[in-house]
């Protein structure tokens, strides 16, 4: 087996070596650690496994400075966006404990044995129980809240299922260190060993997928790593969940009205949106649709004014750096496709990319432009009336996020506008950008395919219930019921005989 | 295109000519009017989708001796058993309507915008909508509370989607007046053009399932049949969910305080469920763990005198009869397995079989009796004590139910024995049999693969889910948000700010 080295993406060079990657027995080991954690984590309760996740947020806020120190270096994405992250994987964990003490996440459904009009029902008691362990694949472009400590890793906790991080080879000593402190503070917390799990390396990837033990998979990545993914679970002889986070164009529409009235200021927050992270987001607007005219013109000048005005950013990786080289490539050579403006160059080794921006026209749109192309890039589309433009909508593949910026209390453009991206996106946003996503009940991160494969994913409170199945219990006696299906049980909302209660 | 023909099992002969084979152009033309009804079908709204599907219960009822003849003809089951499953349908039909009333569903969230401990977040509201036109595949086994007028069908309509039923070609006649009914009485209540459609034949099955237009399917029928629509589903270039129930083994254990208190009794009962509807239930006990000695054997006993008095029941097709003759003689040749009794032998020319009791022992399980076998017959397998019990039911695949008959107030064992069948099953039955499956608020009909491939299925409330896929507004003005999302809207149970309000 190889080693597994970090490397300094701002240098090009390996740092250190951080582990070997894991062998396939160890795999198995690993599998078979956590098939035997998940029936103690479960028996921790609620209770128990909403003290585990409070644990492990604390324990890695008390390593901040270490676990943002190796993570910048590893991934050069900067001590303000890390520490950011950080935060924010504290409160994801956070508001999964939340989600547990609240308990609504189970679907506890009681209905009394009684006559209906299809005849006489019997006893029946049915709520939401762990699916079993959860393979989780750690993303590139988010080294906290998207890998080792992420929203799948919370949410498949809560639920009370073990969890085995396959590492992104981006970030191998952030996802072993922060692995380290997970495992020490889930110890502390009393969770049974083998209730987390980490592998390094592409082939242990692969061999966890397929393990028996693996009750889901979760991912975050590009589309070919999915359908790869997807592949090897279509030859399981149990094909099992699969929920991935794959694609996203995030198309932009400028109406004729915000571009009249703010169209400088747009157009540099545009940029500001596209060149954050580097670029390397899932939810970066790729795609920008501006009208035609003049007041659409203040809206690219001032884009093309704030990309010449930007550095260079440090991308995470080789290969993410290479990809950008050529689909950026690629895109400039499309038929009809013209560079507008160009930030500034890389300077020496390491993954240092040059912002972009392309212009194009919405009547004929490349269908190169309608792809995701990690990387500080964006592409506007002119569109010459509301035909073009909707002609041109029908025309893009589905994404997390659509966006609308509209004039002050524009109500007719933006609803025809929303009618057509509603079909393409996850999250409709008004007036603001897609990069940020906020972790909260009403939060939605996802959308048809390629956005993701699922209905639901791993970004906000929902995120848990890809990770339970529903067991119904009929007839049972009391003790052999979950103490939430017992009849005197008063701890969380609950529908009985078909009636929502809510605990006062 | 071939002619799709109705044949009578009870004389193997064919009667009518219902339709022809659905061509691939027809395919296109349905998918196309199901596509442009979705937003008129949405439009409608849960008021309107609620009268919808009542008008179609009724419109059903209204004929309800013309589909029991029509059924009756082509499946065999008998008029009794099929007034049972049209009122079933339409108490189906008519919950989905109180589902849509009630409002929970669409797991409606508001956060406001506010501070939180990782940042200022903007307002988002969430909500689920409909995933878009839905093809369903008609079961041999249930022609109405599982095919045209079924769950899937009920659930996604509920949901606002356009259905597109592929009729089974066990009962293309049933199949075709129950479609005429529903299209009549969906024209009625406004439904647009295009919300139901209606296909013969695999070929326009296969093209259904690669529809660009279909956004998810359901199905309900063998583990080789949806493992063949799953590979049509890989090579698309979005695949679509895919929710299929395929197969289903349902072991039952009895406890040896069960056996000593009422041994007869549970035998005779255990022959009722397993020879009921012909044996052809996805529910129905197919291995039975009795313990060795005389009070097993006094279950035994009257199994096998119950089997000897029963008569040879009519299957409902040739190839299901095929099937159950050749799996059932190999069967009868696995190593360990001896016949216990045999019921009536078949007569004439229609789909008969014979009714099997056969034996093993659970200390070494042949895998043959671990599979499904559709048809007349069940295996019991004896035990000598709980460390035998336990190594056998670790040995078996899960199922849609799993049933424990215990002693009187007996719950040790059967604690030891539920925690063992939990992993395997969707639904626990104590003291009870798994055929006959209530539709509830409590229900649920599923379980890990090979029962299901996922974790909702066609039968209880949360069928509908299947059907839909959230969207978040972020930032949105009250004009552009669906009215279920405005903060005046009560109608509802609703997340408001984390907590979870339900109208008084």
């Amino acid at each position: 087996m190889a080693a597994v080295v970090s490397i300094d993406p701002r240098t090009g060079q390996p740092v250190e070596e951080v582990a070997q990657e894991t062998t396939t027995a160890q795999v198995d080991r690993l599998c078979a650690a956590a098939l035997a954690a998940a029936p103690g984590l479960e028996a921790l309760g609620r209770a128990g496994r909403a003290a585990l996740l409070r644990g492990l947020a604390d324990a890695l806020e008390d390593r901040r400075e270490d676990v943002v120190a190796v993570a910048d270096r590893e991934t050069a994405l900067g001590p303000v966006r890390l520490n950011g992250e950080l935060t924010r994987t504290c409160y994801q964990l956070r508001i999964f404990a939340e989600v547990l003490d609240e308990g609504s996440y189970l679907e506890a459904a009681i209905d009394h044995a009684g006559d209906t009009p299809m005849g006489p029902r019997p006893d029946l008691r049915r709520m939401l129980v762990p699916i079993g362990p959860v393979a989780v694949f750690g993303a590139s472009n988010f080294p906290l809240a998207f890998s080792v400590p992420g929203g799948d890793t919370a949410s498949a906790l809560a639920a009370g299922c073990p969890v085995i991080v396959k590492a992104h080879g981006s970030h191998p000593a952030t996802s072993q260190l922060v692995f380290d402190i997970l495992a020490a503070a889930a110890e502390k917390a009393g969770a049974p060993a083998g209730t987390l799990g980490l592998v390094h390396g592409v082939p242990a990837g692969a061999a966890l997928v397929a393990h028996p033990a693996v009750r889901a998979v979760g991912f975050t990545g590009s589309a070919t790593g999915g359908r790869a993914l997807l592949r090897i679970i279509e030859q399981r002889p149990d094909p099992v969940p699969f929920f991935g986070e794959l694609s996203s164009l995030n198309p932009v529409v400028v109406t004729p009205r915000a571009a009249a009235e703010r169209g400088p200021t747009i157009g540099a927050e545009l940029v500001g949106s596209f060149t954050l992270g580097g670029g390397q987001f899932c939810t970066k607007p790729g795609l920008v649709f501006v009208p035609v005219g003049a007041d659409g013109d203040a809206v690219v000048g001032a884009m093309a004014d704030a990309v010449r005005g930007s550095a260079a950013p440090v991308l995470l990786n080789g290969g993410i750096a290479a990809a950008y080289g050529s689909i950026a490539g690629s895109l400039v050579k499309a038929p009809g496709v013209e560079v507008l403006a160009r930030g500034a160059q890389p300077q020496g080794d390491g993954f240092q990319a040059a912002p972009m921006l392309l212009g194009t026209s919405a009547s004929d749109l490349p269908q190169q432009v309608t792809e995701e192309c990690f990387g500080p890039v964006s592409v506007v589309a002119r569109y010459d009336g509301e035909a073009e433009l909707f002609g041109a909508l029908a025309e893009i593949p589905s994404s997390l996020t659509a966006t609308v910026l509209r004039g002050g209390g524009e109500t007719e453009l933006p609803q025809e506008v929303s009618e057509r991206l509603r079909p393409r996106a996850g999250r409709l946003v008004y007036d603001a950008y897609p990069t940020g996503v906020a972790v909260s009940w009403a939060q939605h991160h996802g959308g048809p395919w390629p956005s993701t494969n699922s209905q639901h994913t791993s970004v906000g409170t929902s995120a848990i219930r890809r990770f339970l199945r529903p067991v119904t219990w009929q007839g049972a006696p009391a003790d052999l019921l979950p103490p939430e299906l017992t009849d005197d049980y008063r701890g969380i909302p609950r529908r009985v005989d078909g009636v929502l209660e809510v605990p006062r």
